[in-house]
């Protein structure tokens, strides 16, 4: 599925959060408040445990996995204050990876990539930074991502406790951003063993498997192209809301996201290439098998053509009646054979290419 | 219909306003009057009605659908204070999208994508927006655009009422813009189609269907890119008329215009990738039916040249007259079958590649 | 003629007025004095008259058609203080178009295409505009391109009449650029007729069109896109000595510019596709001859095979003696045809694609 | 020769002077002292001429053919300050056109096109401007590029002999620009009858020449896309060294390498047509070819199976004893052939497409 | 291997230093510490050895061959300040050449190329430089890069010896960038060689080999293209550490990494032009493999349905009897052939085209 953008009605209004209605149970919030002494997570964690971290003076992070109900997302809007519009592109999934600020209040889309029988498929990840929280949005339940970041907080005097929330923001963009070497990684086998293929043994499925690779490479590129300038934004506006020593860091993530983006072009001229390399092939094999056609009817037409005169009925056909007919044919027949075979032979069309 | 542009005879004077005669009963005016407290409606209102509704304080939205009579522009024109030059591109349809700022009104222009037997075609939408009016003029009548803005103006206390002019015409512009959604998603469906047909059962027909997809694309991509800059260009420049309020929305809008973009051009390759699973897929069937050819005659021409062989009629052929003639030479040509039966199979020509 | 441009040889002085030797009589200067209140027209106009109107206080406008001589240049030169390497850029014509302002002086090289055998050609179009005139030299005197503007600057009360000498000069620049709206219309046309042929009867002549209409594309492109950024300097750059109110003007011809070349790269991607249609459809017709040859060879080999196994002259072929071998032979080519005739019915290789 | 470029080896110190020895005799010296009033020429001027002008009141040229020797390049350098980096690049030629100022001193390198057997070659040409001075180096000998502005020179009361060192410098890039018209004239003419030849009888040799045009036009482009870079800086940076008038003067210069990036970016697209239309010759000759053998075949197979059929010995063959069994024969076969090329006519297969 | 960057599981702490573990003796330190007056190497230098040059008050240049481990890394970094983010980067091999400064220190990374079975692949080369420190590392021990600069600087009185560790950093650099030169040169001359196998006698081989050169480019490109951004920014910016005078020398370094790009894209254009070649080749020897097939076909399939045709055995054939049959179908035979060849001939079959 190319176009995966859920949008609404053309018209409605700006803000209108209506999505559809959620899978039971596929929704889950996982609540984490620490300061650089303690930490307290709550697992499954309630609206309301959130709305309760918000009276206390350490940091907070809201984590929530699967597609939110609109209600969820109204409360949360109403808790934190959230502009609608941001909510509205948290519903509405499929966003180009992007990075505002309304109010003192960061928001920033990114995704994430899912293997599917389809081909690849985007994921969206959100993020909201206020003064002392980070609520992060992924838009499917499938593998909680920042279980990583997760590990790194419980430990006592990591750098992530000790630090403010946009640091804590930086570590969950960076850890989205890097998600994508792995993934590169795998397409980079599959094309180098679509090379030895292709250069070896091309098939009918090669075809499909170029298509396929295109394909991905189309969809991450659209997704991380945007993700690149989504990072340059953060490290280079004033208005972003990240502080000096995060920018630090955050240069270090844009260095990433520059050159994964450098990886996926490379990529995706290689694949091209490898479509010519296909082409080539098969003009080739048409080459050899006609080349077979050609050897063969090229010697054996004229043969048949002097079997076949003499195999004439007439009366007086002098040739059939002599004693050395017959062998003087077999031998004109075996010249011309050998003739043909040696002008082949000249011509390199009995040598494979 | 590629060239879609009306213009003047060259040399013209610039703001001349004599478009072709309109065909009777295309034209519908539709008046609204509102404030944030009442709303009146004149469905199909005169050009008086417009004229009144000037002298009063509340906020007037003027919507012509069909394409207008220089007439009707020209009093318009007058009342309203807008400029000949603005005029002439309203009677000039298929404008590339555009913003302009003439002494303190701002004349946008944006286009809606009809399909059509012939493709898509463009239809142009006209917007002037003056201290407390929006006019807009959209130059068919097939279907009125705004129906869903006019719903939600009708809502006493909805968002639109209360705010000015300029958020009146982000609202319509806004709505201009996402139509694009389910437009691009019905191409994307389009392609997904194709794909899926391209590599189970290429045909002829796929190229008629990938050149129209092209089209397609090629038209809307044509109207999408300036639109994306004339959206731009009213959310940064200092003259845009566009309130700081209207500017907060219009970015949300911005990325649509932004991301529809990104879709088109990643359609515009995949369709391009098309055409090249649609040649490779002939070259591949070109080769199967070769490789037929070629196995049936390459098996049976030396095969018929020996049968021809003893079907000549000398007289002295010693092997006719045996005994064991005949079965041998059956025998020598069913080995000889068999070898290249044998040969094909090890070069893999009897295998569907 | 690709390469359009009169030189000089190498290392001439700069300003060098020396051309070529004008054809007798295809020269033509028309000169036309005016105020608001009154104007005064010389059709054949000598060097003298242009001479004279330098002392009347009205403005002047000096059209010449076809090649100008160098004498007739040096004078103009002279008498109205022209930069001699503006000079040499109209005699050494195939300017790229550009714009120049030398001592208070704007100097403008347009082009106007012309249909010829040959394909499209450029014509070049060069203005000066000082305080009170304007002199416009067309390189070929085929046809007055400027007759609309000296009809409407013959009506008395025309904005022409009452504005300054730059508003004459945006006037001269409109037309010459709305003057490609009908010349791509006529491409766009060809481009269509292409498209149909294209998908129903492709020829071996469509090539030669395709590359006619890519070709006559290259030209106008190289001159177009040079055309917006002169419009675009004339109506920014601050040295244009066009006025606050011809660039209101201005702005609009600016857009149409913009709009040309979009059509244009519009056609140029059109064009492409058609190349890879037709490409498409060769190959897709030579599947189709190649399919007749396998299906009519593989039915008819191996019954030819059959029946000349038949024809040996063995003499002892128990089958030929037996009552029932030649229908039995019969049947059994009739099995095998039919069965070959399904197997390729099975493979869609009867019907049409 | 693709790479042209010498170079040091990797790691020498920078300013290095150890060129490759040169051939005795291929070097040559022309100096020039000018003022408005006088000019004195020396021919073939020693290094001690040279070292003695430095002293001069007047106005030094200083111009060198052929690939110099480290000697020289030391000597020259230390009588007139230039610096040992831009001295390094005179004798490593093939350096990519440049313009850089060491300390006070202007130092251009451009470039000029050779015809050799292997297609066009670049040849350095580089500029050293200071004071009251200018050094040209020409890298080979084959013919002295600035005779003609020698000549201009010797005409007293010429604009190169009253203007500064400048003046000079400008005069010898424009000249060295202007040599690319005759050039690119001679290749527009390659690429028309190439054109011609393809649309009319292309043959294999024609592969061959598109590809020298391409590599031809490759090598000229390396060339003058940083030529036209080197232009503008010259006109447009502070620190340039060229007066306000020469700059009015370059300014013209540089139209021309922009023209000439034009052309031949317009030349690169012409060829690439050229590939596309070869292919698609080649692929409609094989369709005509395989056309032939298709009716031949499909037309003569047929009959070849109903004569054979008839060659069977059967002994019971009633047709055989048929008074009228050889008429009908010839008539059924007739009627065969009759009815195929029928259908090919129908087809469209038998008329030339 | 396309893709060749190390990374740490996504999610872990920026700066952490564990690698994998290095093989033994694969390490060499060499350390220099020198002024113009002295120098002092150390061959196989330990970390103490490092240590202790902090102390001293001459220049120190720590040049590291081989992949090192993470606990040296940990040393170095505490010895010099080096920050952990740059340490990091050294030991995840496999970055894009980029340039950074972390508080007062300037880290480089620019890449080396070289030669495997597999084809190129990059060797990170990385750089500190500090106040009076320069530390290279090369990722693989293969071959000592900086050999050359070790000799320039144990001649006394060499410009590397008096100058600051800019402009020993400044040599690296530059000697990084020239060794493309060389590596250039070679591919230039195999993209020769396979123009002229690719005119005269296309194999299949051929595809492997444009593939491979294709493959090599893109990875050269990779690194190529962000290098000369790297020393753009290390020339340009304020922040970059370069002092006025290395700043002179590293311009040239500049233009030869602005050249070896230039002949980059040429070489890229050149290999896609081969690919064009190559599949023109392969069509046209299609092309000549069916018209050898056609001719003999067309010529023979008529004269074999002659001769058949008589040899029915139908009882009235009347030629049979005739005295003249045989000579005469023998002479109608012969005249078929003429025309045939005379037809093939006037179509120009039958010359090599």
């Amino acid at each position: 599925m190319v176009f995966q953008k859920r949008y609404h009605p053309p018209g409605t209004a700006p803000g209108t959060l209506a999505g559809a209605a959620v899978e039971a149970g596929a929704l889950n919030i996982s609540l984490i408040n620490y300061t650089s002494d303690h930490i307290e997570e709550v697992q499954k964690a309630s609206i309301g445990d959130c709305r309760m971290s918000l009276d206390r003076p350490d940091k907070t992070w809201i984590h929530v996995t699967g597609r939110p109900d609109p209600k969820l997302m109204t409360d949360l809007g109403q808790f934190f204050g959230l502009h609608p519009l941001a909510l509205e592109d948290v519903l509405n999934a499929g966003q180009r990876p992007k990075a505002d600020v309304y109010e003192g209040q960061l928001f920033v889309v990114l995704s994430e990539m899912r293997q599917t029988p389809d081909g690849l498929q985007a994921v969206q990840v959100s993020f909201f930074q206020g003064e002392n929280f980070v609520i992060s949005i992924q838009e499917d339940g499938a593998e909680d991502l920042f279980e990583p970041i997760r590990k790194r907080l419980r430990q006592a005097g990591s750098r992530l406790r000790s630090k403010d929330a946009d640091y804590l923001l930086y570590a969950l963009i960076d850890l989205v951003v890097d998600r994508k070497y792995p993934m590169l990684e795998r397409i980079g086998e599959r094309i180098e063993q679509l090379d030895d293929e292709l250069l070896e043994r091309p098939s009918r499925s090669s075809v499909g498997q170029i298509h396929g690779l295109k394909r991905d490479l189309l969809v991450i590129r659209r997704f991380c192209w945007p993700e690149r300038e989504v990072i340059g934004w953060l490290l280079r506006d004033e208005a972003s809301l990240i502080g000096r020593e995060a920018r630090t860091y955050l240069r270090d993530c844009y260095d990433h996201s520059v050159q994964i983006i450098d990886l996926l072009e490379t990529y995706r001229e290689m694949v091209s290439m490898q479509m010519e390399v296909y082409l080539s092939a098969i003009s080739h094999r048409l080459n050899e098998i006609i080349r077979v056609l050609t050897v063969i009817s090229t010697i054996f037409i004229p043969l048949t053509f002097i079997t076949s005169l003499y195999g004439m009925n007439f009366e007086f056909m002098p040739e059939l009646r002599s004693r050395w007919g017959y062998p003087a044919v077999l031998l004109v027949m075996a010249s011309l054979a050998v003739l043909m075979v040696l002008w082949f032979w000249r011509r390199g069309w009995l040598r494979r290419s």
